[in-house]
C-alpha cells in the first residue's frame, strides 16, 4: 500500500504503520488497482483528480477503482465522477462518519454514491475500514446523505442541549431527564449516544471537557455545505441555518477545536454547567 | 366510576362506555378515593382544584389520591399540588403522551411528578391506562419533562423535515434517505417512528394527508409552555422558539387541525411533496 | 418633592439634588398631588400600588394623579390602572426611553397610556422630564408601544451588526458602508444614530468599548416582555424571539452590563472588531 | 442608442421608446463608447462579458466604458471586472435599487464599485438614470453594498411586520403605533416609507393588496446572494438567514410575485389583516 500526503507528518505515521511512502500523486498511482482519497475542499478534490498533475493524468489510459472519501459538495463530487467515467475509470463518492476513533477501529460508516456494479466492487475494500456501508444512489448521493444527516445531527444536538438546559434550570436532574426522554418521543442519537450534558454519560466528550470527538469547526464546515446545497436546491432550512450560525459563533468565541456537543455551553448559564 | 365534563357529548360517550354521569365537580367527588383530571389550561386546573366549587372544597376534610393529567405550566402544577398537600390529600402531576389512540389502547406514557410514596400508590391506577410510567421527581416535574420532551420533539420533527426536503430536492429517494439516516447519527424518533414525508411509512399521518395524530395546535400550545418556562428560567432556546413560531405560522395558514408532521409542507415546494 | 427608594444610596443622591427623603411609601404619599413611580417588575409595581402598604392604601380616600414610568407587561399595567380608577385616582402608564443620560438632560421620550383627560393633565409634569410625549391609547398602551418599539430596535440592531460585519469581511470600510446604507432602504436608527461598529461614530457606545448606553440585560428584559406578550396574543415573532435568545446568550457569556450594541461582537471574528 | 435582449418583447418596447434594435451582443457593441448591461445571474453576466460571443470579444481591441448594473455575487463581479481590465476597457459594477418605477422616473440609486477615474467618467451616464450615485470602493464593492443593504432591509421589514402585528393584536391602532415608533428608536425605512400594514400608508404596496413594488422572489434572490457571501466570508448572519427562509417559504406558498412587504401576512392571523 502506497500513500501520499503533502503533510510530511502524515506520511511518516503512515510509513510507521507499515505503508510505503510516495513523493507525489503521480508516484502514488503507479501500478495500483484502487485509489482511496480524502481531502477537505471541493477545489482540492477537483485538482487532485482533474488537474494536470492529478490522478486521472497519472493513470494515463489505465482504468482504476477510485474511492473518494472526502466530504464535499454534491456538485463537485458529480463533476469529478463524470471526469473519471469519461477517463474510463470506475468511481464512487464515499464520505465517512465515525471520526478518527472509528477509522482506527475499522468501524466507520460509509455513505456511498455510484453505479451499483462499482459500489459492489468497492464494498470489499470499504469493509476493511468500516462497519456500515450504505448505497445511497448514483454519483454524488453519498455526499447528499452525509450533508442531510449531519445537518439533522447538528439540529438535534442543539435541540437536546436546549431541552436539557431548560429542564435543569427548572430543577431536573440531567440524567433522569435524559433517561425519560430517551424512552419517549424526544429520543434521538445526541441524547442517547452522545449526551451533551457533563456527567450524564461517562464516555461522551461532555464528560471530559468536550475534548476529542467531532470538532465544532468540522460541523460548521458540513453545515456550510448544507447551506450551499439548500441555496442551490431552493429549499427552506430555517433550523439548519440557525444551527450553522450558532456553530459559527461558537467557533469565533474560541471553541472551534472542542467537540461539537460543547454548543450546550453557548446556551447555558456558566454556573449551571461548570458544576 | 363517576365522570364530569362541562361538554355534554363527552359525558354521554363516557356513559355509553359504562361510566356514571355526575352533574358537577362536587357530585363527581362524592365517596371517591381517587380523582383523575385533565384540562387544557393553567387557569382551569387552578379553578378546578382550588376554586370555591372545586375539588378540594368538595372533598371537604376527606383525603384523596389526586392525579392531574393536564399539560400545564410547572408553576401552576406546583401551586395546585401545594394546595392539595395543605388540604391533606396526596397529589401527583401526570401529563401524558400518546394521543387519543394511546388512551384507547391503554398504551399512554405518563411523566409523573410527586412524592415517591404517592407515585407508588398511583402507579396501579396509571398502569390501567398506560404502558410507560416515569417518575421524574417532586411535584411539577412531570410537567417539566413533558415540556422539555415535546420541545425536543418539535425541533427534530422540523429538522427531519428540512433534511428530507433537502435530500429529495437534491435527487434522493425519501425512503432510502430515511433508512440510511435512521442507522446513522441523524437518527431520531420523528425519522424512525413518525416519518413526515408522504409515502415513507404506511402508518404515519404523512401517508394519510396528515390526518389523525397530534395536532399542530396542540404542539403550538406545548411550545408556548416551553417558551414561558424558558423565559422564567432565563435559558436560551433558539431552536425551540423558532419551532414555536413555525407551528404558529402554520396554524394561522389554516393547518391547526392537521397532524404536526405536516410542518414539512411549510418548508417545501408543493409540487415535490404532492407527488 | 419627596422621594422614597428601598436602596439608601438612591435616596441620598436624591436628597443631595435637593429632594426630601421619606422613610416609606406611606410617608412619601402624605399631602402630595402627584405620584411618579418606576420599578423593575410586574410584581413590584402591583405591590407598590395595590399592596396593603402600597400607594392606594396610603392615599386612603384622597384622589391623586398617578404616573407609573416602569416598563412592565401591559396586563400588569392594566390591572394596576384598574385598581387606581376604582380607588378614584387618575392614572397613566408612561414608560420611558432615553436612558440615564436622557433623564438628566430632561430629554426622555414618554410613551403614554390612559384617558385623554388624565394624559393632558400629566403632560405638564412629563414635559419637565422629557422632550417627546406620545399618547398611545387607553391604559396599558404605553407599555404595548414600548415593548413593540424595543423589540424592533433589538432586531434592527442585530440586523445592522450582521450587515456591517458581512460588508467588512468582504472588504468594505465600515464608515463608507454605513453612510451609503443610511441613505438607502437599509436605513434605520441603529445604523444612523447608534452605530454598533467601533470607530464609525465617535459618540456611540461602540467607540468607547461598549460602555454606557442601554445595557444588554435591560434589552433582554424588554425582549422577555415582548416574548410573553407575543405568547398571550398568539402572534409569530421569529426575529424577535431569536433576538431575545442572542441577547440572553450574550449576557450569559458575561456581557450583560455592556451596551446592547456590543451584540455585534457575538457575530464577528474577534480580530476584525478589535482593530 | 442600440439595445439587445434575447426576449423580443423587451427589444420591441425599447424600439417603441426610440431605441435602435440589435440582433446580437456583437451587433450591439458596434461603434459604441459605453455599454450598460443588466442580467439576472452570475453565469449569464460571466458569459455576456467573457464568453466567445460576448462583449469583450465583440469589442476586439477597442476600449470601452463598461457599466454592469446586474445584481450578482461580488466574486463574479470581480472576475468580470478583472477580464475587462486585462482587455483594456474601463469597467464598473453598478447595481441599482428603486425598481421599475425608479427606472422610468430616473430616480434610481446606484451603488458603484470600480476605480475612482472610471467611476467619475461613468457618473454623467448614471445621472441620466439615477438620483443617488454612491461610490462604494474598488471593483465588486457595489455588489457588496447592495447585498448588505438588502439583507438589512429584509430584516427590518420582517421586524417591522412583527412589531406591528404584535401591537395590533394587543389592541393598538397600526397607524398610531407606526407614528410613535417612527419618532423613536424603532425607526427604519420599512416603517416610515414602505409600511407593510394595510391602510397605514396610502401609497405603499400594502394598501393595494401588495401589488407592484419589489417582488418576494427578487428579495429571496438577493438574500441568497447574502447567504452565499456570508458563507464565503465565514460570518454569522442569523437574522439574515432566517429572513431568507421566511421569504423562501412565502414564495413557495404562492406569493413570489407579490411585493415583499406581504411577508407581514405570513406572520399574522388572516382575520386581523384582511380587515
Amino acid at each position: 500500500m502506497t500513500g501520499f500526503d503533502p503533510v510530511a507528518a502524515a506520511v511518516e505515521s503512515f510509513v510507521a504503520a507499515g505503508g510505503k511512502a510516495a513523493d507525489s500523486v503521480e508516484q502514488a498511482c503507479l501500478n495500483v488497482d484502487v485509489v482511496v482519497s480524502m481531502l477537505p475542499s471541493d477545489q482540492l478534490v477537483e485538482e487532485l483528480y482533474l488537474g494536470p498533475k492529478g490522478i486521472l493524468a497519472a493513470l494515463n489510459k489505465r482504468s482504476c477503482l477510485l474511492i473518494d472519501s472526502s466530504t464535499i459538495s454534491p456538485q463537485a463530487s458529480r463533476k469529478v465522477s463524470h471526469g473519471a467515467t469519461q477517463h474510463g475509470s470506475r468511481m464512487i463518492d464515499a464520505p465517512v462518519s465515525g471520526g478518527v476513533g472509528g477509522a482506527k477501529a475499522g468501524t466507520l460508516t460509509f455513505m456511498v454514491g455510484g453505479l451499483p456494479d462499482v459500489v459492489a466492487e468497492a464494498e470489499k475494500i470499504l469493509q476493511a475500514m468500516g462497519k456500515n456501508i450504505f448505497h445511497a444512489g448514483p454519483a454524488g448521493s453519498g455526499q447528499v446523505v452525509k450533508i442531510c444527516n449531519n445537518m439533522l445531527l447538528a439540529i438535534h444536538m442543539i435541540g437536546t442541549s436546549e431541552a436539557l438546559n431548560l429542564g435543569v434550570a427548572l430543577g431536573m436532574e440531567p440524567k433522569v431527564l435524559s433517561d425519560i426522554m430517551s424512552k419517549s418521543s424526544g429520543r434521538n442519537w445526541s441524547l442517547e449516544v452522545y449526551n451533551p450534558y457533563p456527567g450524564v454519560m461517562e464516555n461522551a466528550p461532555a464528560s471530559r471537557q468536550y475534548s476529542g470527538g467531532f470538532a465544532v469547526d468540522l460541523m460548521a464546515k458540513d453545515l456550510g455545505l448544507a447551506l450551499a446545497a439548500s441555496q442551490s436546491a431552493q429549499t427552506a432550512t430555517p433550523l439548519g441555518h440557525l444551527a450553522r450560525d450558532l456553530f459559527a459563533m461558537w467557533s469565533k468565541l474560541g471553541h472551534g477545536g472542542q467537540d461539537f456537543s460543547s454548543i450546550l455551553q453557548l446556551l447555558t448559564p456558566t454556573k449551571a454547567v461548570s458544576a
